[in-house]
């Protein structure tokens, strides 16, 4: 029997990016060139970040562009990819036999739907509720992983082997993404008291989120922190 | 125990449309009313639509728009929705329990990879493959709701209960997209022996896109003529 | 000489349009299958599209579609395409002769800016203002369209002769656009004290969007009112 | 009087650009981890490459980006702003008082349509006709500019006096889009009888197509080679 390999979190690297805060304000001046001289004093780079975010000027955003690479459950991907201004390549089960990588939550991740479910808040269920829900699954896991080794080793194509796999199955991806996208998706994925309006992301969409949020305030810190500033609302 | 319900074709049926034929060329001759009054009496409806889809004019497409209801398999949904420029509403494995849905192959959907995995070609397996491949599934199938039903009687929120659904579970969407968008995803998601540029989509999402060929070329029918006779090369 | 048409306003009307404020319920329905009885009861049609609008839930608001032919001048047709989001066929200045149509503005469209040239804000100016400024436009687009005859008359090709046009030409369209797109669109072309974002649209496009949004508002009341209960916010 | 500027050809440079040839691979061969070590070896770069373009599977060119900066002329910029699947960023009329530099052809572009309105062919203009047209424009040039800065100085706000820019007026912009994109609008936008679809686009912006390509090639050599070996035929 193959071992699988259990993830509690996605992964995530930045693999490529293009451009810096100063790709942003280069493409917004071109459009400002008719400040006068003491308005251009004025308008630093932060600043000038700071107005774009605040007006929605939305469009100087997506001169900086940012390829990353993510690993994480096919039930992530399904929400990841509704996101359509990305450009994205994912591993396909129909061209390769897929490893036997599967997410499972760790002990800290709530468990239990404490509020509706329209409006689903969610708490930690008991120690009790945890194991019992990971040995079924896990049982499950193994089930599933099986019935595609079998279905492979029976001669059956990849296409209709891997109907055995569960949406918790690991899978992996390149995205190549524009700033303004990125915050978009950010805005939509990461729910922080900080925001002006709140969302309600899966738990494990936000682990992804706040992963990419990291390596673009890396890399463009000042776009950031307009961002932040402007309450999370993307330009 | 609950009854799995087994689906072996998707479901998909044509809600709503915008315009017609005429729609198109109404829009072609906003562009080409610099046409004298001979030509213009030349330009027949159809001539022109065969006209805008071989010198790929295809913005005049975009003013005619459907949309579908599609109920399938996880995994067919994933390669639909990585076709961008449509709109999507999805039910929500969040927000609702699913019902017991399954997809599973009849017999006479090709079982065997004949080709390389680079290159694959299908051909139909062995009746005691059949048997086994399905006799596999539906086990696992069985297994993977009674885990589901467990997770929710103990008390898991949906949203980490659905972990144990296989991507064979059946979802239902509505789509919309426009005739060109329509044409670029029939043109890639149909194998046919007419096609200039040949494609290799899978079986299932195959079965769909014929589906909404029929009804796009049933209300249409001047588009869909100039497609196929334009060796279904999208505009 | 030709004798010059002039315009002093755009000219909008709806073409065509898909589904009802029933398309954006139906479609979020299908993800919300999961509210139990009494809480559908309560999530009545308006209170849904409202619950939709507030929370950014977007999606189902593609499902509904206009199409609108507008005729307008060039300087404001720029800005219009600007907008990604949708379809448009345009009238081809290089496969026919434009009409002599321009747009110049009424006595009550405001001429002098009394704001900065970073943050304009605009006031009337004096009749005679008024006066010199249209005699000015008067002269030389007479001159422009003479150019542009005499180019023609000359054997010059029209891709050529157009050279001659001035921004204030008038054009015409088609644009077919969904409900999401089209709120993005209203919330920044239209400048209006209820927004919680302002934006500073040219008063051209703004007339333009002013009779889009009431096409909108007659074909989809419930989405339009929870557009404007929203703060003009697009979801 | 201000001394007009006269181009006769657009300006063209690459600013930015991301990745490689090996960003498209490497986004490729993630879906294709499954090839044999055989299959693997074969599968060189450019193989691949030619591989992808030949069928179509055009996302793996969306992880490479340029970004151009572009001066031309409005009537050009007004087709290129078509192609929707860029961003976009252009000096604006409003906000600043536009320098004075128009685009004017050269003796050698052609100026007469040989062919039909409908299928335009164009040789060139006798060189009295060539001379009769330039002093037209001259002309007429000169005085749209008298009457922008009579406009300007009679205190009419920009976007007022603006309406009497012509669309020879030359603008620029910065363009960031992907390699797909890229190609799709090369295969558009350049009439070469290397293509199996010939394209009809105007001269000028063909102009500026292939100084966008030249760029392309340098930095992508064996897309570009792929794309030509593909009869020009964009993924």
């Amino acid at each position: 029997m193959t071992e699988l390999v259990i993830l509690n979190a996605p992964v995530v690297s930045l693999i490529d990016h293009m451009g810096s805060d100063r790709s942003v304000t280069r493409a917004a001046r071109v459009s400002l060139q008719g400040l006068n001289e003491e308005e251009k004093a004025a308008a630093k780079e932060q600043g000038l970040i700071n107005y774009l975010m605040k007006n929605r000027h939305g469009s100087p955003f997506e001169h900086a562009v940012c390829t990353f690479y993510v690993k994480g459950p096919i039930f992530t991907f399904r929400e990841f990819m509704r996101h359509r201004m990305a450009g994205y390549n994912e591993r396909s089960g129909r061209y390769s036999v897929l490893p036997a990588e599967f997410y499972l939550p760790s002990p800290d991740r709530p468990l239990v739907n404490i509020g509706t479910s329209a409006a689903p808040e969610f708490g930690p269920g008991t120690p009790e509720q945890y194991e019992r829900y990971i040995a079924r699954m896990m049982s499950l896991m193994e089930h599933a992983w099986q019935v595609y080794e079998d279905n492979l080793a029976d001669g059956i194509a990849n296409e209709m082997s891997r109907l055995a796999h569960l949406v918790n199955l690991c899978s992996e991806m390149y995205v190549t993404i524009n700033l303004r996208s990125l915050m978009n998706f950010l805005s939509l994925r990461i729910d922080s008291p900080d925001s002006l309006v709140r969302s309600r992301p899966q738990y494990e969409i936000q682990q992804c989120a706040e992963l990419m949020e990291a390596a673009f305030a890396e890399h463009y810190p000042m776009v950031h922190a307009a961002f932040v500033a402007n309450q999370r609302v993307a330009p």
